[in-house]
């Protein structure tokens, strides 16, 4: 397949305006203090009060990145909402954006694509297409999770480490951008290991509300996600790099999902000078689900990471249990 | 935007054991026998037992399908999922039916769309897209819902109209169809009208059960979403017809979303011949959500419906609001 060309006319994040010390959280599970920051490598956090929802992070968002690229947002053909869990179940995160945006008249396409922690990867890979066969010019790329609203302060390192926030992405169809691969692989046979059971079709709150309740909080398991997904990460990469036709020493950037921080130093020490180019905001917002990937590519970017000519490697596992990655080339 | 070709190598449905019909349901509302029948134009539907989850009817759908293309399923591309509410939040709905097909250990992409309703049409332009890009040549779409987990059979019209389905479609890159246009559009000023909302990152059942539990059923304004899409369907089956070079007499089938009585005999007076060109499974099954266009289409094409040279038309409504369709050629 060949690459496809794309550009980044605006970026943002948002976040709650609670930080949460790794102190504080040290106090909350009663453990001495710098047991959490030493244990997980974490600093702080920030978590949503109630009225702080997913949509609202988002459009916030999404309203920076649009002024950045001096766009109207009735501009935009569309809007897909890549979140790890949704605000609500219907209608979609997407349309609620849109709304806030001032749009809910517009008729701009608003949807949501969803592969946990690689939502971001699956709607790039749904826009950089539209953009390939000329179906629109202008798409709106958002995420935003709210991991607090389902952790279970027993199961520490299920808890601490996840933080909430969300990003917006302006993709525009003319710039020098080049996406040279973009890969997804899935093992199912890995689904039990990181799950949050409540809130679908299967759990019924009015027929068994303490069996609803036991399971509306995260569960992982996470050395085995560690196994499951790091033994296929060597495998994974070279597959990628070869679809890319780029080799390790090539990527001047390394733009990973925050999993954890031994996940972070697992990526940094399997790639050519892994830790000066490597992304690592983890310390300071923690794992955002869906947000980190797209927040370390801000990150990225604002910082002057993504310089004209040079490749850049997004890699990251989710829920599923997925690898997914893709190599820009800016 | 050029038309994009594909194939359907195999289709199929699959639901519940049980079935629920109308005189039923009278009995359970406390109503004259017949009154659900003459007033929402409904016979019958099913409805899931707890152990007949989402993954579970759409593995048995999909196992038929590629059992009808003769596809072994470990040589899919994609898996992709297209649920109106997912199974669970975490992982998707896709890990798990690609877990429930033996598929386990194959790292075959599998992730989720969602435009409530209308996801099926999101996939489809997922998939066709990477058809037309040369990334994939065999995918798999499937759709499931089961909205009698969450029905609230104190408001009639938004609980006795739904049933539960599951739908599967082998779709492959090799093929004489051609989709000669497809669109979306969302109007959120209307996202109030058809919602569910617990089951998010907004609601947290463990701080306050009470509201969690009232916010668990699915409430509709069946008038205003009448009003909300019927106003905006003129316009925007014109829009889809001249995107597809295309005007209503030349349409042989019409394969609509299932929403309502009223929605599909709306439908039926606005287009030439519209009684006899329009599947309608509506009284034998209801709404089902996502399940409802696909199974019309399953229906349509099981039927003979979809003749080689001739054109079909996929229109519907979704909670958001948006509204989707697609012309294809067969």
């Amino acid at each position: 397949m060949k690459s496809r060309s794309f550009g980044i006319a605006g970026s943002a994040v948002a976040h709650p305006r609670r930080s949460v010390s790794s102190r504080e959280v040290d106090e909350r599970l009663g453990m001495p203090h710098g047991h959490v920051e030493a244990t997980f490598g974490i600093r702080r956090r920030q978590w949503a009060d109630p009225q702080e929802t997913s949509s609202a992070m988002a459009a916030a968002a999404a309203a920076q990145a649009l002024a950045e690229a001096d766009w109207s947002a009735d501009t935009l053909d569309v809007i897909v909402g890549a979140c790890g869990v949704m605000e609500q179940p219907i209608p979609g995160t997407a349309p609620l954006v849109q709304r806030r945006l001032g749009l809910g008249g517009s008729g701009i396409r608003a949807y949501d694509v969803n592969a946990t922690c690689l939502s971001f990867l699956v709607a790039l890979e749904h826009v950089l297409d539209g953009f390939a066969l000329g179906r629109w010019q202008r798409a709106l790329v958002f995420t935003a999770d709210i991991a607090s609203a389902a952790l279970d302060f027993r199961d520490h390192e299920a808890s601490v480490i996840f933080g909430d926030g969300a990003s917006a992405f302006a993709l525009a169809a003319d710039g020098a951008h080049r996406c040279r691969a973009l890969r997804i692989e899935t093992y199912a046979d890995g689904a039990d290991l990181c799950r949050l059971e409540a809130g679908g079709t299967r759990l019924r709150p009015h027929e068994d509300i303490d069996g609803f309740l036991a399971a509306s909080r995260f569960r992982m398991n996470g050395p085995g996600v560690f196994r499951a997904a790091g033994r296929r990460l060597p495998r994974f990469l070279q597959t990628l790099l070869g679809e890319a036709r780029t080799a390790p020493h090539e990527l001047a950037t390394i733009v990973p999902h925050q999993a954890s921080a031994p996940a972070l130093e697992h990526l940094k020490r399997m790639l050519p000078d892994g830790h000066a180019r490597t992304i690592d905001i983890f310390a300071e917002h923690g794992n955002q689900i869906a947000t980190s990937l797209p927040h370390a590519l801000h990150v990225a970017r604002t910082r002057g990471r993504l310089r004209t000519g040079e490749q850049a490697l997004m890699v990251g596992t989710s829920a599923g249990i997925s690898l997914g990655g893709a190599v820009f080339q800016w």
